[in-house]
């Protein structure tokens, strides 16, 4: 199983080694996203599964079941990333379902449920600023305004989705029925240190910090840098640098007040006209606001405000603040989190119970399914980066998970008294 | 001549109307540069004038002196304007000069030095981050180096030139011989707004400040927005943005304790990735610190790479500092300024005696020919801006300093007893 791991990690991430200085860029609906589906779907079908692409692009790799009028068992993660990103996160996830069906195909294990290994579309917001766009359409959530939406090259997402043959007009026919599902399991990297720290096999999450995203858009006046005197700027960079340092200083201090986390990044920056002898006369920059516990993402939003205020009056510039996303946090089934411990209790394995700071597709599946949420290690925390890791040994163990799962949740013939709590 | 003023301004402009909300973009050796030359060489053809070409694409327009075995008496100034600039930078310059050969042609007026309009390439550093690039060729001082240099959209000098028809490696031949020309003046908009205040016509100016440009990179380490706790982190921008601050107080510092001013911008910033949910990894920012007395330039380049000491151990960054310019300010020709000021005089306008922040082609002229630059007021100091105005009736006066100048120092016909001052 290991070598199955590491040859088809290679494969769906396109490459001949995991060793990429440069990282791994697939943006959502992109052609190199394209190109690992493919991938996908070549392995999927060495395995026996049926494919079917949704209209939003999403692709359902199913193990038919012994009784197909059963609702089937999901479990699933997306293969595009952000922008140098690294060839663990999503991709991890995809490679651990594809092994389980391999594992239990390999034991003669025969499903009574359908088994389904879905492939998302764009779950990250690298390239539209939105994220989970394919789950968002299977779990009937997506807002088809987002349409207009433009990555930074000008191409919007209907025409990025066009040029891969798809229809934003249909995108809304990929929701699928409450029936068709019966349950959703997610396994990712953990893109922190707790699991590496606390030296355990798996994290089985229970909530999911969804964020509060602000787009600040600080307008001054552009001039000669040579020409124009210190004391009569309106530089737009100079009054939005403070706001660089108090969300930081701001998150850092609640989260040691609090016994939840708060984490606040000034992630993004446009700066105009950005010339090298012309002062900033606008600036752009993004903020990425995260905590399961919402009431202090709103403390640090409510403090954001306060302080565009004060610098608005300092530094005699006009500050407007949009709200991009504000998404209450997500906590996950408690049946299935028990099926989970029980999974890993019998297989001799080690957890411990968990919330995510990042966002995954599980969170808009959970809206509509009992879903579930399994991480393991990955080194060092490093993720949306060239160098995250995820350790061949730890990913095998991301197949015993959802393998273990799948059997006690889809039945079958070489599983002795489950069918009664498949179907509970 | 207000009218001759405005419809050539239009033309040099390329427009129908000055209003222009987006402002004029005509970078170096770009299309619009070119046509914007062309609509120059049209005019001066109109006047009479010689064109010539030189291989660096500046243009020398001659109106044929009696003695054409003397040097030329040369004034002019620059077409390409900065990304979304004003329509006066530079171009308030070239049709001056045009409409004094008007205006003493107008007068019968015959020179007996060779009169040359000069428009130079390249003038603004906003495509290349290196300015003056036609006026160093004329002047000799151009480093042949500097031709892989690229812009934003990775294409260099030597392939940007090329495009226009030009080579690279024969730029160096653009060099004027020293008995070529017997002085130089280049009339500009103030850029700032002393004129305005003082209620002057003119600035004659005695010192040009140039720039030390530095590019400071800093090293973080990029990761999850959402899953990488506030005390690990090494977020480049959070570094970073301390020093914007500190750069825009200690110039305004130094300022108020010295008499000559200093000005320092943290004019561009990019970000890498770049992305709303990656924290910052990578971030580098250019500097612009400018002040005719060297000695406080290099006091603000100490202290930002004092404080970029201390940022990197403060926020676990490692920061690189590459300077990119260290121009020793210019003083311009005492002769060519007590004949400027006689000029003012005899038109019983008012001047004042005045430092230029910013660089102009003067400053690469004045280092092989005797040299002068006149300063005419611009609305509220703003420049580089597609707001940036003069008004017709100071253009009208730029007409008149030049076209009086030139008569003083090419002698001729309609003028008496000044062929002997013309000699000096």
């Amino acid at each position: 199983m290991l070598k199955w791991l590491e040859d088809h990690l290679l494969q769906l991430n396109l490459v001949d080694t995991m060793n990429q200085p440069e990282g791994f860029t697939r943006l959502g609906y992109s052609n190199e996203e394209n190109q690992s589906i493919a991938a996908f779907e070549k392995i999927a079908k060495e395995l026996g599964l049926e494919i079917k692409r949704d209209q939003a692009g999403n692709v359902i790799a199913r193990w038919i079941g012994a009784s197909e009028d059963l609702p089937a068992v999901a479990v699933g993660s997306h293969l595009d990333t952000v922008v140098s990103g690294g060839g663990y996160d999503g991709t991890a996830g995809v490679l651990c379902a594809l092994g389980a069906v391999k594992q239990l195909k390999d034991e003669g294990y025969q499903p009574t449920h359908p088994i389904e290994v879905i492939v998302f579309r764009s779950e990250e917001s690298a390239r539209f600023g939105i994220s989970t766009i394919g789950s968002k359409a299977m779990a009937g959530l997506l807002d088809l305004q987002i349409g207009s939406v433009k990555d930074s090259s000008g191409i919007s997402i209907r025409e990025a989705v066009a040029t891969l043959g798809f229809n934003w007009d249909e995108f809304s026919k990929a929701e699928r029925k409450k029936e068709e599902l019966k349950c959703f399991l997610e396994l990712h990297i953990e893109q922190g240190t707790v699991l590496e720290e606390n030296q355990k096999d798996y994290g089985i999450v229970d909530g999911v910090a969804c964020p509060i995203r602000l787009k600040v858009k600080v307008f001054g006046l552009a001039g000669h840098t040579g020409t124009s005197p210190m004391n009569g700027r309106r530089d737009a960079l100079v009054a939005v640098a403070p706001l660089i340092s108090y969300v930081s200083e701001t998150a850092t201090k609640l989260s040691e007040e609090n016994s939840t986390p708060v984490v606040a990044t000034v992630s993004t920056m446009e700066v105009k006209p950005n010339a090298i002898n012309v002062i900033p006369g606008y600036v752009e920059v993004g903020i990425d606001i995260r905590s399961v516990e919402d009431s202090l993402k709103k403390i640090v939003e409510q403090s954001i405000r306060e302080k565009c205020n004060e610098l608005e009056r300092l530094y005699h510039v006009s500050i407007e603040i949009e709200k991009l996303v504000d998404n209450p946090s997500v906590f996950l089934d408690e049946r299935i989190q028990k099926q989970l411990k029980k999974v890993v209790s019998e297989m001799g394995s080690s957890y411990l119970m968990m919330n995510s700071g990042a966002g995954h597709d599980v969170m808009n599946m959970a809206k509509k399914w009992p879903s579930g949420l399994i991480f393991i290690p990955c080194k060092d925390g490093l993720s949306h980066h060239p160098a995250e890791h995820a350790s061949l040994e730890d990913m095998r163990l991301g197949v015993n998970i959802i393998a273990g799962f799948l059997k006690k949740e889809a039945g079958g013939l070489n599983e002795k008294s489950t069918s009664g709590s498949s179907r509970a």
